[in-house]
């Protein structure tokens, strides 16, 4: 359902000669002179992407700037301002500001943006948390989903599943980890895993009208993917694959310069191969014993009902 | 409290170079060659800014977009693009998307703006709509809050009070009666009225480090204010001070200049001269005997308590 509506506001949003690559992405594209401006967006609320009785609200405001910096990671883009809105229940919604702003100060220092503006307003419901960052990148530096190509080996950053357990509002968005691959690699796609590895890649192939092969055996699985499919009916392989927001970075590149990083290993967080991307459509799956299946992609969507 | 706590951020938000006036402001101006990038962002909520249960969504959706290309028009910048999210209630949220959505096309395309990009969320919560613009503005042909100077007249467009009968939701935001000022006539400082008319003179004034001195027989009441009035216990001129929700336009100018645009009118709609401004701090009343008092500036603040 999400898909679809996001389908068709993207079919029926007016456009701007200055609007590169617009809605339905996770971020936008402004054009400029030897510069991009990149604009990210992402809305949390109490009960979906934090719940307030069971985390600090300076852990709650910390995730809210901190997805956003992921999303410029995915485009090896520079922060440089944020701006944060907030609907503040009216009971402690002071206190409350107070304390979603100290987890987004440290933050900000940490990567060198701002907090330029917003808009500070209380109501009877639950918080809600709207933060837009801009970013620059310098051209031609910088990475999009779209541009996979048949033959790139598919490498991810750190590891996947059971963020539910802490991850989801601790992580560290991989900001400096782009910048040092914007800088001495040459990465053809790229995107963070928010939704889900298995369904952030078949974003990647999906926009790049291409097909890839994943290795079961490769995909690098947390501890608490494994914790969590202690107490569930699913393979510690499943949480890895479609629990999301582990906030890492999937990466398409050419054969031999994945070879060199993966040699190299300067990020500070393992990076690993998972499979690779080719000519035809879809997203595969290679098992244990050699054998391709269809890998279907799964992982968090909105979901209505009418 | 609202005050403190916007004070309060604004004392403690981490700042960048390219940032030249950030948050407490109602748009923040990021640095270019030979041009200025203004970003403005709103949040409205359901039961707050709108009733759902009382207006179209396409109103709603119209309005989100609306109030932030008021902003834009207060500091005479031109828009580009908006970026949209919603908390959509699972109930229904799709449908309701589409209205939004239906209701923002017309005007984004009467001002030129893309729907650039944005985020979709379903929760069990009211309707959050946030919308963040990004216009731009060809230096040094802009306006800020903090440009008034002793002697400018103070002038606005429009009439004001009594936007709760319909005009808070349906306003035309004064984009192209800003490109008119700005192209032809010199524009001190301007705001757009969205909390009340005195309090945003207020904050004009408070940025300025000066005072004003309104005369009470020259402010413009709507024939709205004087509906209200007739069934409250406030006068009509009470509603148009401090009603707020206006979205109309305070502008200060030299004398020569005011009096320039109130012979020649340009705009299509009205341009009253409502006072003028002082060296001496704070905000001053002059009633129709020519008496001075003291005028408190009222209007819609967020309030918490703890």
């Amino acid at each position: 359902m999400e898909r679809d509506l996001v389908a068709w506001i993207k079919s029926h949003v007016p456009s701007h000669p200055a609007v590169e690559v617009g809605i339905g992405d996770d971020a936008a594209i402004l054009k400029g002179s030897g510069h991009r401006l990149i604009v990210t967006t992402d809305m949390l609320m109490d009960g979906v992407d934090f719940r307030l009785h069971e985390c600090s609200p300076e852990r709650a405001g910390r995730k809210a700037l901190a997805v956003n910096l992921s999303d410029l990671a995915a485009m090896a883009a520079t922060p440089i301002a944020a701006f944060v809105s907030l609907a503040l229940p009216k009971q402690g919604g002071e206190q409350l500001a107070h304390g979603l702003y100290r987890g987004m100060f440290p933050i900000a220092q940490r990567y060198g943006l701002a907090i330029a503006g917003g808009d500070t307003n209380s109501w009877d419901g639950p918080l809600v948390i709207n933060v837009t960052v801009l970013g620059e990148r310098i051209n031609p530096f910088g990475w999009l989903r779209s541009d996979a190509r048949p033959d790139d080996i598919i490498l991810v950053t750190g590891e996947f599943g059971g963020s539910i357990l802490g991850r989801h509002l601790d992580f560290e968005p991989r900001v400096k980890e782009a910048q040092i691959l914007r800088d001495h690699y040459q990465v053809h796609a790229a995107t963070d895993v928010s939704d889900g590895l298995s369904l952030d890649l078949s974003n990647i192939i999906q926009a790049s009208n291409c097909g890839a092969i994943v290795e079961q055996s490769c995909i690098p699985i947390s501890s608490a993917a494994r914790q969590c499919a202690a107490s569930s009916v699913r393979s510690p392989l499943d949480h890895a694959l479609s629990d999301g927001e582990d906030f890492e970075l999937i990466l398409t590149m050419p054969p031999q310069e994945a070879q060199r990083l993966l040699t190299e290993q300067p990020l500070g967080v393992a990076v690993t191969r998972i499979g690779r991307v080719i000519r035809e459509p879809g997203l595969w799956w290679m098992d244990n014993s050699g054998q391709r299946l269809p890998l279907l992609p799964t992982g968090y969507q909105h979901t209505f009902y009418s």
